[in-house]
């Protein structure tokens, strides 16, 4: 394998030199900017063997890098050992920007080669931009791929099916028609769409293109002359050609999307997004842009009554599928039999899999058990996965996509006796969850502004957690999506009723453990005053906290309250849909809890 | 006064003729884009009659509004009947942008007139930008004022004086030395500066050129080579000018800049910030303008050693002055002596000029009485000015330049009995308080971030208040300053060290009462721990809160001992420095609050 990454990247150089450039980016990226990507476009993962789901590689003619976050600086040293590719550990101070780089590498007159369909316009802009200050050019359109990776996989060719109007709550041609008073209002007679999830929700379409995200590789132009998909005619059946057909949207070819833009009237007005659309679709349409926001994002953001419901419903079969998952667990650890942090995955995957409604997972389990749970971004793999033992904490942050909506729940449980900093820790995390769950806001309050309620407990003893404390979730769609986040970084978008967001605040003890408590919420309405509106949230997920990891003297009454109020709850919606043995168990884990 | 306006109008207009304008905007500003501004720079004043602290006169050769926000409906209205000035009630749906009307109502080809030194680099791009998508013509240097305002005021001509180093606690030199230093990590040589409060820090000078505002009027270019003050020579002293050239700062008269920015070597770059820096500015400065953020924000900002402990050594003696000054207050009303809000301005004037190093107050204080209290920018008038009678709440917002350090603080206090709304409101705003001023949190946390936790009890119960929790405050400068602010608006810059801050939540109840709770925080270390370095605040204000208006029983055991922990810091730094009756007063006020 190592042998193959030497004569690859041998071979892109000879491709660099023949197309006269000095060096090159391959990035972590596909033509529509998602946050996974399908076989197809692991360019970088060909070309170095680095496996990593971030991380570009950079080549000059004689020297070679993968730019690595800390998650993957020791798996990219030992992947990219001796394949002449060495890593730069992003993050570092020491570390330099690619850009940078570049800059230090190249001389003034050489050029930069790239795919300019994987780099976004925002992107493409900034990077020509930095390199013309130092006098060096920018190639758009080298993509050695093509020529070198002779067995590259196919495009995914899953089929598409239709996602039902009883599940989505609006038809097709009521969103292409909000979507195209938006782009009117942003100046544009049309708009164009790369983002998977935005294609998908604007069309009521699913496939299985993407782990774990039910989406269809395709790109979708608008306009109220008719519509057009871009996608592989082998994705397509008479019955979905014919859907489509009956919402003014004909199909054309996936790869004959830039020729279309270019051949579009040179007075049609496109609106595209410089973040979401590639700097190649933005050459291809020319002075046909429009810049803006995308028209979808916010509408898909708001989930319709039909939307809320469903996930309501959704969580009780998550519930109960949990409330089996963790019976489960617990009863192999109480009878000493084995079991690993992949066998919760499986568990999980198992008993989800026998609900109604079930598609998928909506990503990867991430089960980590004592040290573990401190690596955030973990996941178990044969070669890591431990056997739980009763002395430690278990993590499990887990999810599914169900016809009927999405879910995305992490709680952690105690495998046997707690430790008082355990509960302290598992305590402060909880009452960031609660605050934020409890919060009341103005109207056009953003997630910036509500993120601190969950992290000020934390702070006040010193700890903190370096995640987001919420993303917004889809609908039968992708576990993460925008416009709102609950972040300390700044997000303009302000949260909304129909918006779903995470409410996960957590704490990481290097070596020790990890706690992480998620909850998905829903924005309502709270009240009107001579204030003006108020929102709030309402919880959707349900399954209990661990209740031997609460130290109830932190606590204030209102926050046991809140426990015992959402237990309550849990309890309500469960029991009924649980035989008596769950029915006995899911009573016991929502006892009251008291001083 | 009416015809004098219609005169002036008409005279504006045939100068408009005259210059080919076809309209003019003439804003409530100066060159130094400042809050407050000097009766030399008092134009839209003088040619609309309206005395309002914002809003700008746009004038057509036959329209012309004064377009005010909703503080100064009422008062345009009165003010501009009769003088064929109109009012736009900036605010309003349906009332356009000025930008906005002026498109509407010229033709393309038609041209607006501006005084460039008067709109700031980035008002007059976006001004340029949206007029000239219409085909609209700007004209920068239209400055009627020069020829009609025969009368017009002298600029202030108030002496200079040097800010001793023992109270600045850093030489000029060293700071100009930061400044440069910071300039070329930006890329320039040279900077210039033009906000009065950055000129006064740099230099260690001040003057009384601005209401409330110890500045001098003066523009200031920095350079390795030697730097130049831009001020009228009337306002030096021999002292001062020696002062000056000691620190190889040479004197031009003000009005030269324009021509000296314009004399420099075309090479010498020049770093400027197009909100501080007026678009004249820049456009004589031409290729030479270096874009970006302001070097003195910052380093002003966060105050040194000398400068913390001057503010805490001038808390006492506004502390003493405030005990004084309340003392009378509430024995004026104990014992039915007439007292009214103007009254109370000069009670609380009287006792503070009283204690060493005081020099002015540093903003008109806000008393208002009963409803006046709602009025969030109420600042009474003798038309306006109502008797104090003990059946309402009492809002005084003031503070002082003492020559070690600024101070402004708010107190609510109740001249009689309270009711259970009273004391409710007043709780909820004291929770937020309380709140902010315990928070700890981790560097690089920015004030927006901060801003919820003084906010988020009153959104519990639908209320809320719509001015910025905490601004920035100057050492013996102007009250607000930045670069931080604690607001329900993004600002990127974080909290650090050094730098003092308000914390003044409220809640005004139109027609009954206003409250807010007011006192300077100082942004200190608070711990350094595996998950990184933290921040906490420090009080520096000394005054009670009205024991009268708390409601213990919505308190946590937290917020009560806070209270007492505050109070107890108040006696031990105020005792000593008072007579025994003031002790006696004193101790009343801060006795032990319990449930």
């Amino acid at each position: 394998m190592k042998q193959d990454i030497v004569a690859r990247i041998s071979a892109l150089r000879d491709a660099m030199r023949g197309a006269g450039v000095n060096a090159v980016i391959i990035p972590q990226t596909d033509p529509h900017q998602g946050e996974y990507i399908a076989d197809h476009w692991q360019v970088r993962r060909w070309f170095s063997g680095f496996t990593g789901s971030a991380g570009a590689l950079v080549a000059t003619l004689d020297k070679a890098f993968v730019w690595a976050d800390s998650r993957y600086w020791l798996q990219a040293a030992a992947q990219l050992e001796g394949t002449g590719i060495g890593v730069m550990e992003e993050g570092k101070p020491e570390v330099p920007a690619i850009t940078q780089w570049l800059c230090s590498e190249l001389k003034p007159g050489e050029k930069v080669g790239i795919d300019g369909m994987v780099f976004s316009l925002d992107a493409t802009e900034s990077l020509e931009k930095e390199l013309a200050a130092k006098g060096i050019g920018l190639t758009v359109d080298f993509t050695p791929a093509d020529t070198l990776w002779t067995d590259r996989p196919a495009m995914p060719l899953d089929k598409i099916f239709v996602h039902d109007e009883k599940y989505a709550g609006e038809s097709s041609s009521s969103k292409i028609a909000k979507v195209l008073a938006d782009a009117k209002s942003q100046g544009a007679d049309a708009a164009f769409i790369s983002d998977l999830a935005e294609v998908a929700w604007t069309l009521n379409i699913r496939s299985r293109d993407v782990e774990s995200n039910p989406v269809a590789t395709a790109f979708l132009y608008l306009s109220p002359v008719g519509s057009t998909l871009f996608v592989e005619a082998r994705k397509l059946t008479p019955e979905v050609s014919a859907y489509l057909e009956s919402n003014s949207v004909t199909t054309a070819p996936y790869d004959s999307v830039k020729e279309f833009l270019g051949a579009l009237p040179a007075t049609t007005k496109v609106l595209i997004n410089g973040a979401q659309n590639a700097g190649a679709v933005a050459a291809a349409l020319g002075s046909r842009i429009v810049r803006g926001t995308s028209p979808v994002a916010m509408l898909k953001g708001c989930k319709n009554e039909v939307q809320v419901q469903g996930v309501r419903d959704a969580m009780v079969r998550d519930g109960v599928a949990l409330v089996y998952s963790f019976m489960e667990i617990e009863d192999a650890i109480a009878t000493g039999k084995k079991i690993t942090e992949l066998d919760v995955a499986d568990i999980l995957t198992k008993h989800r899999s026998a609900q109604p409604l079930y598609f998928d997972q909506s990503f990867d389990t991430i089960a980590g058990f004592g040290p573990h749970g401190a690596i955030v971004h973990y996941s178990a793999t044969p070669a890591t996965s431990v056997e739980l033992k009763p002395d430690n904490l278990l993590l499990v942050d887990s999810g599914a996509n169900y016809l009927d909506g999405t879910t995305d729940i992490t709680r952690t449980i105690t495998l046997g006796n707690t430790t008082p900093q355990q509960r302290r820790d598992f305590t402060l995390v909880m009452k960031g969850h609660i605050a934020l769950a409890s919060a009341v806001y103005p109207e056009g309050t953003r997630g910036g502004q509500l993120d601190t309620l969950a992290r000020i407990n934390l702070w006040k003893e010193g700890l903190s957690y370096l995640h987001g404390t919420g993303h917004g979730v889809g609908h039968f769609l992708n576990v993460h999506e925008g416009p709102q986040r609950i972040h300390i970084t700044e997000n303009p978008n302000a949260m909304r009723p129909g918006m779903i967001t995470s409410d996960e605040p957590g704490l990481y003890r290097s070596g020790e453990y990890g706690i992480r408590c998620e909850n998905l919420i829903l924005t309502v309405p709270a009240m009107t005053t001579e204030f003006g509106r108020f929102l709030k949230f309402e919880v959707l997920t349900l399954f209990p906290f661990d209740l031997k990891l609460f130290d109830t003297e932190i606590m204030t009454d209102n926050e046991i309250e809140w426990v015992n109020n959402y237990h309550a709850t849990v309890r309500e919606r469960l029991l009924p849909a649980l035989e008596p043995e769950a029915q006995q168990w899911l009573k016991t884990k929502t006892a009251t809890l008291s001083r």
